[in-house]
Formats: structure tokens, C-alpha cells, sequence
């Protein structure tokens, strides 16, 4: 059936970054949609990030875009040098290889509720705040220097 | 700056479709995200369907994987033999190859948003109830017979 039943859809904290940047993830609560809908072509999750939780270690991808919609609640999106808050029906788009790592923080007294749209992982991953990379032909985590977790 | 400014987007009731199938989308109201944000691996329409208003002719696609986000608003997801009322927040999707062709109607006295997002146009492209098709090769409309509108 098109309509996806989200309950029904394990909702996840798991984070790939290793310690101690996971460590921060503990409040994004994710669901993988694509695997449960059958889509291949991308992919997209649906994020709950209660109040304190952050989207993700802010970051930007030399090869994927990302696209994020607001369904409820609000968010900071943090990106070099400037904030703004997104709320229910805003939409930001992160176009491949612009080198502006942003991230949604939630620092209000309310669950924010997200979609976020990309491709399959591809290439190189750049994170300006941490020393962590994501090599791009292999795909792992790696120090700033390639050296591994 | 990532955060789209929607209202700055244009906003059409265009459509490709040939008479007299045009006819029922004019209270569609697209506004096309991936141009203006700069995206390329995924199309993403933000679109106001109107009460009365249809969000396409029922269709399916061979090769193109299809999300769709609701936003504000009520429709009625008509699939083959069944209807599921999406609201705010209801995510649908539509994988490619099941030949299931759906379409929104906008049933309630209120307008509806949602957001759809898509590959690039793809393949073959089916309409159950009317004498259309998307020729994969051409990316043209004809009639199931193959001949031009």
C-alpha cells in the first residue's frame, strides 16, 4: 500500500560516526523509508529530533544533494556563520559540493518532525567542525589525515 | 542560502498533458524546487491542489520511483480498487514497475500541499483510465496506440 504506516517503521538513534562524535546523536530518532517502500532511485528518512537533538554533525557532500521538508515542530539550521529557523511547511535544499556544512538543531521545548531526501552515499563527505571525513571511495569514516576510527 | 523562499518560486498550473486531458489540471499549482535550489540527483515539486483539484491523471511509472509528503491540508489517494485519505504528515510512496496507478484528489473544502519528489523523467509511463501514454524513448505523449495527440 502507498501510504506508509510510520508506526510500523522501527524508529533508530543508531549513528555511524564513531566516538565521541556519536555521542551527540543519541536524540535523532530515525526512520529509513526507502528499504520499507521499496524505493531505490533515493532515498529519504523521517526524523523526530525531540528538544536538544541535532540532525546530524554538520557537514556537506561533494556528490549527493539532500533535500529537507519540515513537517512539524521547529529547527535551527546552522550552516557557516548564519542561523535560521525552519518550521512546519519550510523546505532547504543542499545542493552537491557547496562547501557550507549546515545541520537542524532543536533547540526549542518541542519534537521536530522532518523529512530528508538524498541519493545512495557517493563520494566525499566534509565535516568543518570535527576532524572527521568520509573517504569517498570507500566510503568509511576517517580522521581528517585518512587515518581510520 | 538553503532555506527556499517558496513564495519567490514561481507557482503554474501548466501541464503537458494533451486535450482533453489538460482540462482537469488547472486547479494544480506546482511550484518546481530542484531549478531553483540547484538540484540535479532528484526532481521536488511543492504543489497546492485547490478543492476540486486533481494532483495528475491516475498513472504509473516503469522506471521512475515516486515520494509524497503532505503538508496541510486533506487528499484522497485513489489507487486501483481502494482510497486512503492522507493528511498532514502522511508520507506516500510509489515505487517504480507496480503497475498501481495512483493520483491525489482533493476532496475537502480546504486547500492541500504536499510535496512530491522523483528521478528525472524515465521510461515508460502508464495511464489506466484514459487513452494516454509517455513513450520511454521519446518522453512523449501519445495514445496507447503509439500515435501523436
Amino acid at each position: 500500500m502507498p501510504k506508509l504506516n510510520l508506526q510500523a517503521i522501527e524508529q533508530s538513534n543508531r549513528t555511524g560516526y564513531p566516538s565521541p562524535f556519536a555521542e551527540a546523536m543519541t536524540r535523532r530518532w530515525t526512520r529509513r523509508l526507502a528499504p520499507t517502500a521499496g524505493l531505490t532511485d533515493f532515498g529519504a528518512s523521517h526524523v523526530l529530533l525531540p528538544p536538544g537533538g541535532i540532525s546530524s554533525q554538520r557537514h556537506w557532500h561533494a556528490e549527493e544533494d539532500e533535500l529537507v521538508i519540515l513537517l512539524a515542530g521547529e529547527a535551527v539550521l546552522v550552516e557557516e556563520g548564519r542561523e535560521t529557523v525552519l518550521r512546519a511547511g519550510d523546505i532547504a535544499a543542499f545542493p552537491k559540493g557547496v562547501p557550507n556544512g549546515p545541520h537542524l538543531v532543536n533547540r526549542s521545548d518541542a519534537d521536530c518532525v522532518f523529512v530528508a531526501v538524498g541519493r545512495p552515499a557517493a563520494g566525499h563527505c566534509y565535516y568543518p567542525d570535527i576532524d572527521l571525513h568520509i573517504h569517498g571511495a570507500s566510503g568509511r569514516f576517517t580522521r581528517k589525515d585518512g587515518t581510520p576510527y
